[in-house]
């Protein structure tokens, strides 16, 4: 599961020149009696089975003793959504522990004896925490200096400056009777930038009038 | 990369057992020249790369030719936001196509030309379409029928029924001082499951206050 996709790619060639590095825990290790148990029924009753606060106390505490200034995120449906304003400052600090549940849930009382942070990647549910963490981990891996390279930008795709990016185009000039739009041709910086950013403001604001207000205040900020 | 993480626990179970599949296609099958190409410069200049419309056109043709049923989709940052009722849409599908790009992009023509779908996983950007189309994946495969047996509920979980999910405990009924709810011991289902709906409606007002605006209109339809 752990790098899993993360070794690939751009990520990967990071991972293996030491650019980054993770460290996969399994909780189980730190799970009771001889079946090494990690969860229980819910109190209350109901479907699913909860992940013991002792357990993951436990195993929280191996991977971060207090002091420790990385912050302790959960995945979870429940979280603050994911932002890309959250991804760079994640990029920019200690590292991060990372608790994956599996759902049905996790035993509040961990949650706030340990004083995680409940992160969430989208509105969905997955099976487990697991794959929101590797997207998590994308995210921020990408923006870690020397990850990238020149290979992409990061600096003018979407949400960089709260707003969807804009249609690119390139090679061949026409295809299946379609064309590229000739601004796109027209050698003139200044009005490519221009067509760009009002092809991003129109995207946005038809897709996503959520953020457009958003983007609003975040430019009179 | 595919299936990856896919590849483990109930979905590789079921994958194993043929309750779903998957085809991982290569892109670069359909590259041009002798590199195998698949992308060139943005028109009208700027960082990154772009995969060509030519390119993509013919790896959709030879996946999904036309009359195929399964939505083509695109994974994208500038897409419809993924939600749990789109996920509960596609699991009850035909399947589906996805088209992973490495972003910067992908020539809009190809989107318009082939009527890509563009589904965005959340508001961040990754190295790459392949994580978003494995989070997607993920919370499809769950709700496909015989995948999660009874070790999920499915049911309760947050935004089925459109708000995040109530808080959970389980024993130890103490733990570093805190105690589970007194009502959760009540034996008494209906109180639980009352408490667990103010919880749950509590927690949606308090941490998305977006959703529980949507939430009061679907209750109305």
């Amino acid at each position: 599961m752990f790098p899993g996709p993360l070794g690939t790619s751009l990520a990967g060639r990071a991972l293996a020149r030491g650019d980054w590095s993770l460290e996969a825990l399994n909780i189980r290790e730190h799970g009771l009696g001889r079946h090494r148990t990690v969860d229980d029924t819910p109190a209350g009753g109901g479907a699913g089975m909860v992940m013991r606060a002792d357990v993951l106390g436990s195993a929280i505490d191996a991977a971060a003793p207090a002091g420790d200034p990385r912050p302790r995120l959960l995945m979870s449906p429940r979280g603050t959504p994911l932002t890309q304003k959250r991804v760079r400052a994640l990029a920019q600090g200690p590292g991060a522990l990372i608790l994956c549940g599996r759902f049905e849930g996790v035993d509040e009382r961990v949650i706030e004896g340990r004083g995680l942070e409940e992160v969430s990647i989208g509105d969905y549910i997955l099976s487990g925490g697991e794959m929101a963490a590797l997207v998590l981990l994308d995210a921020v891996v990408r923006l870690l200096p020397g990850v990238m390279g020149n290979a992409q930008s990061g600096e003018t795709e979407s949400f960089e400056d709260g707003l969807l990016e804009h249609p690119h185009y390139t090679r061949p000039t026409e295809w299946e009777g379609r064309a590229i739009p000739p601004v796109l041709q027209s050698g003139d910086h200044g009005v490519v930038a221009r067509w760009r950013r009002t092809e991003a403001e129109r995207l946005t604001q038809q897709r996503r009038p959520d953020l457009w207000q958003n983007c609003g205040i975040s430019l009179k900020d």
